[in-house]
């Protein structure tokens, strides 16, 4: 299988890479790192990716950032920080990628614990979180040719079984799953 | 109670309303209708309205526009209007709200069934929705002064039983709920 994972050399990329590089070809892409560029903010950015990369049988988002800060320090840029960078441009990726993925392929996007049971100085994070939980309900729906769409969302990096997490990400790309929001770590 | 209501012009403002003029003092505020005008998307629309208006008991906002269309000819402009029209509106009047808000107040946001329970072609109400759910479970957990924040999920105005509706802020605005999302219409 051909995947892209964007975001490889965060923490959970770093976790799932080298797993799914011992089976599959894996086209690696981000701002900083990776085998090729990407902005996914971008959708400019992402046609320059797809066309330089081709079709792929599955899209893996492990990446996007969102401000922590206590409630009253919050403002509406930092919210749009969350909203910019780990939603809009995850919904970017399957809008775009949907174009240049294979029939019965995946896209595996990521949102967190934080969307479903926030704590304190969590709703920059809750309100991505949250949304992309619910943009993979909604969009699973309308997919066509038998293209799936899944949601990771873990815990905290240190409450999470590796195990735990490769088996999301290979339920994901690997199974018939669709519409999933697969918790890792929750307790 | 001195109670403001955004959107009280919008199918869920012209029910809930007059029952709560019965009671209360209510400030009404839109962008095209009611006693002031104000643009929610923007906070320096929102401090003028409050420079206005002064403090209040109640902020209770049933406005909030986003795009129903079929996944395929969704666009990174059409999630952003639900986000910035919805979304990021409801957080700016709490953000700048919690400045003109009583001790013991509350906030009233309005979110929908389509974050939980989408159906097709609902993809963009489906991301401001659970965005707003997510962000009141978040930030009810910060409130200070004991302000409350609940959140209303209501089904499509014809599912909708008007008393289930009045309860449902009555809920919001007169008793003790806070980081609530107060379902009506689900079946």
């Amino acid at each position: 299988m051909k995947i892209l994972i964007i975001g490889a050399n965060g923490h959970i990329g770093k976790i799932i890479t080298p797993i799914l590089q011992q089976r599959h070809e894996i086209i690696t892409a981000g701002r900083n790192s990776g085998d090729v560029s990407v902005d996914i903010s971008s959708v400019a950015s992402l046609e320059n990716l797809f066309a330089q990369i081709g079709t792929v049988d599955a899209a893996v988002c492990a990446a996007g950032d969102s401000i922590t800060s206590d409630l009253l320090s919050m403002t509406d840029e930092k919210y749009f920080t969350g909203v910019q960078q780990k939603l809009l441009a995850q919904i970017n990726l399957v809008i775009t990628g949907l174009k240049h993925i294979s029939d019965n392929g995946s896209f595996t996007l990521i949102s967190g614990k934080m969307g479903e049971h926030p704590t304190k100085g969590s709703s920059g994070k809750a309100v991505a979180n949250g949304a992309v939980n619910s943009f993979v309900l909604a969009a699973a729906l309308e997919m066509p040719r038998g293209v799936r769409i899944n949601v990771i969302s873990p815990s905290k990096i240190t409450d999470i079984a590796t195990e735990d997490l490769i088996n999301g990400y290979l339920k994901s790309i690997t199974t018939s799953a669709n519409g999933g929001i697969i918790r890792i770590g929750y307790n």
